[in-house]
């Protein structure tokens, strides 16, 4: 998809990646041996951007907001994954091809073809074809020639109706459509398998003994839900409260492309925000949020057709029910303040509410926050509400009370009927089914109940389903059971919290961040030259620290700044070699290094020194105070490079971009 | 073993690990599940434990020492692990009761059976029987029971022979153990199938057609070895350089006991420093560090059966030999600074070097930072030589140049004996030989080619051994080869790199951190309390705020002090329940925090807050703004609690202990 850079020139993603590889912001893994798809690494640059934006997200979202961190581990049993329904639902449809031995994922393949055909059907009707829009849910091409055939007017439009659902068809139904649209092989032309479903967890066996089959974890959320109770506790009992993690999940892609935006293994920031159900979910700090304005995009406008968004203030959002409730809305505002702050471009942040069918099995409801890249709109966040299907189907597989216990303000008083069984009676009558038949009273509704108090007054006995013993029913005397209505009191509420749940996919975040950041400073002597314009709090290193020369006199002046910095906990690096004071900068421009110091003659005689700005190349000059001054506001983000000039004397050394 | 704390009392681990799990510092995974052994969550104090130990260690060595940090993926392409020798030797021995199921690391078991037979000799003799010392190393007690039956003098000294050695058998070695001595399934006395290797790496399989097998990593170091050309061009060719890594490894233990050190998946902070092997491994500020007193626990001392330390500047260890050179010699060096930083008791840390048959498959040599913890002595931190084991073998695989190319300062004249082939006549008479042939040449040595020379001069002909071509043997006469003695010009040296890896266990750590630093305060009414002495660079909270109850003019000043600690990057929290001053204060000391602001009506009135020290719990009295710089020098190490009451007004406010 054609982006614009900062600077308004078409992005050359080509350009762009052959950059971040070479200054090792990331690069494929194992790549002498060949590399591996999906797995990549994060250089010098690559780590402590990642490191920075951590830094951030824990101080925005966990240290702000008191969530309690957790750190569980990636091995996960197979039974939690059993009961969080991953074994049975996270998976996707691939077909294979028995004689090349290729797989195929499924709905790709169907989708490619469909769209290959329609396209030469456009081809042979004359009309004009226009440049695909890249997608990165779709592998490199598979089809790799569009021959102009032309097909029935009905065709075409059955066409479109599969394409714009693709997603919702299961593995059967894809494979009819591929049975039914003669879908083979786009290579070789030779028949498929029927699809089959491909589980994307990578399995493993914990311990020698091979009979306690795992997983690595999918998201790190399952083991947040199985500490609630834990959590809860050291909470003193309050709610609501977020836990959060930061860790690696993994996910077995069936051919993954697109660079850093499809891995197999990523980094995740993942919050649970346990809520109380009753109430509508309202959250104590929305007020601090309810003025910022966000880019929906609903379902609904969706559903038309459309991707139109609106600048809507979240506050209205959620008065407006286009976002369900406070503590969603809440999230997505902090969402969209976290992006900014690490320098995510405003202009390209939407929110795109989920269709029913993408949802992931356990959500409620969804947004997305999407930012824009080359490769169209990339999911980097997702705001899900969970409700409380983890939690119930956790505690109803162990047992464990993963629930809120409370005391109520007033007693809550309920009328009901109760059977009271006389259990010495009991045992003896009916001996090895006693349970079975105690069990089945307990499941009687009140409205059986109520009908049966009355055979039993009227008839002196009732006659109860009872499965599995003797003829399915039996028979109870007076003597048995008794039934009355009664007050039962209850002064404790136990329910199952809501869970909210914002995942942060760290990996594309950062893919998104160097792509939107990008931009190149039109040719000097140098040549044209990368820039990476990321804000300095998440940048790399902070100060470049630049001697004139190699005067004898710099060395031990650089020493101290770089000391001095340290101490101020900015980092920095020195560039000592021999290139000339220009080339030196531009090369740490690629790096997004944001400002830049000199070390030169004056500085040595008066200990004054010049700061320079990446992205406008401009400079002050000022004493070592109020150089480092303006060094820590600027980091700190308490100052902009404006306000910086305000402040100190512009600085016009010719020899210092030569 | 029996250690004391601080303050001088036996260490009790059952009320230690009692409340580090009560508290969250860690506890068992998937507990609702019944648990996973060798799997460990981290809670918040935990949790923030161990980002403040990541930071300082990336500000002590990544920062410090201007390393290239690097984040590769955990999983990890077979060849990749076949080539490092992993797949082939990183196994435990292991053995099966076929009638059970159940499973016993050979070694263990032997050793076990070997020293409670040991045991029971000694009570039949009527000798005392000491208390035996916990292992680490070694599983939850297998032998349930002793019996006192005496064994021949001969027998004694077998098993002590045995014993003495058990590190060095292998696992056929140990099945003839097993035979020889009779030993069995001790619960049952059931026969044992013979050791098998277990390789301890989790395998997986990537990608959906399970042709790419993988494992998760064992150590983060390979990433860093593949990564290895890459970082040297990043670094502009400059050597030595240092590139480093933090993230979990994984090892599949036979049967992992001993709580959070052993366990499957760990946090690992590893350096691999490339050093050329020329010059005697000399590190450029050693002398930074000459000064710092080591405890040495080297090879010899250990061969004789000792454990005496001695306390040796490492100037003089690597002068006299004992440390083999500067760059193994200053990182051990650093290892100690680093470990003392972040509150490692300093008598309860030694250095012991490796005995030959206990090092990894990839080592030259190797010494561990032990702490001394309730289970003994734990290897936390290890400093390998690798030599050019890792960036050799890799290289001879896949052919990419692991090496480093450096022009001459001189250019190196070689007197050589060289052979030309006359290539036009060779392949015609050697045809699908001729290759081979060349190369049987090409392999011949100096001393070869002189003598082969002469018989050249001599005989006009020259036979080599060329295996498999004809007879084994060739014959070339004049017309196909010449041998001369020429001078060959070395412009560039080319060489391997050695790699000196210090190598950071950190859960294990943590573990001796929280050991070392957790005392009991004798009881007041409050009882007996728990307190975690962490200095407070690494202290989960570093300040609690607590006002004196729930009046309203107390939580405005509250949250204004609580943002006020928030922008100096301290992280606090308000503990505002209704408990007692003094209890609340005590539950703080139990998670670590160091510093504790009380906000009391003084407070309003004039802005003077006390502030109190968790290890002594004496308290002083001043302004807000003495306060917190007070905190901050505190927070940055840069003053003790004893330098704060020599400037600071003494404060003794009964009501607040109470």
């Amino acid at each position: 998809m054609a982006t614009t850079t900062k600077s308004g020139e078409a992005f050359d993603r080509a350009q762009f990646e052959s950059v971040m590889r070479r200054r090792l912001f990331y690069t494929p893994s194992f790549e002498i041996y060949g590399g591996v798809s999906g797995l990549y690494d994060y250089g010098p640059p690559g780590c402590s951007l990642q490191a920075n934006v951590i830094d951030l997200w824990r101080k925005h979202f966990v240290l702000e907001e008191d969530m309690l961190e957790v750190d569980c581990t990636m091995l996960t049993p197979e039974e939690v994954l059993k009961t969080s329904g991953h074994v049975d639902k996270f998976a996707d449809w691939m077909c294979k091809d028995p004689k090349t031995g290729e797989i195929f994922r499924a709905d790709h393949l169907v989708e490619e073809v469909l769209e290959s055909r329609l396209k030469g059907d456009k081809e042979a009707r004359g009309q004009k074809v226009t440049e695909e829009k890249e997608d990165p849910k779709k592998k490199k091409k598979k089809v790799k020639e569009i021959k102009a055939i032309k097909l029935e007017d009905a065709v075409v439009q059955e066409y479109g109706e599969i394409l714009a659902k693709i997603d919702n068809y299961d593995g059967p139904e894809l494979g009819q459509l591929m049975v039914k649209y003669d879908i083979k092989n786009p290579a070789t032309g030779g028949d498929l398998l029927p699809p089959v479903a491909f589980n994307l967890m990578f399995q493993t066996s914990i311990g020698p003994s091979s009979n306690l089959p795992g997983y690595l974890r999918p998201e790190t959320a399952q083991g947040q839900f199985l500490t609630f109770q834990k959590l809860l506790e050291f909470n003193q009992g309050q709610m609501p409260f977020a836990s959060a993690s930061i860790g690696k999940s993994f996910r077995n892609e069936i051919s993954p492309r697109s660079g850093l935006l499809r891995v197999r293994e990523f980094l995740m920031a993942e919050i649970e925000h346990f809520v109380d159900p009753a109430g509508g979910k309202k959250h104590p700090r929305f007020d601090d949020v309810k003025h910022v304005k966000l880019e929906l995009l609903n379902r609904e406008v969706q559903l038309s057709g459309k991707t139109t968004v609106e600048s809507t203030a979240i506050g209205d959002a959620v008065e407006k029910g286009i976002v369900d409730n406070e503590t969603l809305g809440y999230f997505l505002a902090r969402i969209q303040l976290f992006l900014l702050k690490i320098g995510v471009d405003a202009t390209k942040i939407r929110f795109r509410q989920h269709m029913a069918n993408e949802m992931a099995h356990y959500a409620a409801d969804c947004w997305d926050a999407e930012l824009l890249t080359s490769y169209g709109w990339i999911e980097c966040v997702g705001c899900a509400d969970r409700s409380a299907y983890d939690l119930t189907v956790h505690m109803n597989k162990t047992g464990a009370p993963l629930l809120v216990r409370e005391r109520r303000a007033e007693p809550l008083r309920v009328e009901e009927w109760q059977v009271d069984i006389d259990k010495k009676k009991f045992g003896p009558k009916f001996k090895k089914d006693a349970k079975t038949v105690e069990a089945a009273i307990e499941a009687l509704t009140q409205d059986v109940r109520e009908k049966l108090s009355l055979d039993l007054n009227n008839e002196g006995k009732i006659t109860v389903d009872v499965a599995g013993v003797g003829e399915g029913k039996v028979e109870l005397g007076k003597e048995l059971v008794n039934i009355e209505k009664r007050t039962r009191v209850e002064n404790t509420r136990e329910y199952t919290p809501n869970v909210i749940e914002p995942s942060f996919g760290i990996g594309r975040i950062l893919y998104s961040l160097m792509e939107q950041n990008y931009w190149v400073r039109p040719g000097d002597e140098e040549g044209a030259r990368g820039v990476l314009s990321f804000p300095p709090v998440v940048a790399p290193t902070k100060v470049l620290l630049v001697p004139l020369s190699s005067h004898a006199d710099f060395g031990p002046l650089v020493s101290r700044l770089s000391l001095k910095l340290r101490k101020m906990g900015i980092s920095s690096r020195v560039d000592d070699s021999s290139a000339s004071i220009g080339k030196r900068y531009s090369r740490n421009d690629e790096l997004g290094t944001p400002l830049g110091i000199t070390v030169d003659f004056e500085s040595v005689q008066n200990q004054t020194f010049t700061l320079r700005d990446r992205d406008s190349t401009r400079q002050v000059r000022a004493s070592e105070e109020e150089i480092f001054a303006a060094v820590k506001k600027l980091c700190d983000g308490d100052e902009t490079w404006a306000d910086v000039e305000k402040r100190l004397p512009k600085f016009e050394g010719q020899q210092l971009e030569s």
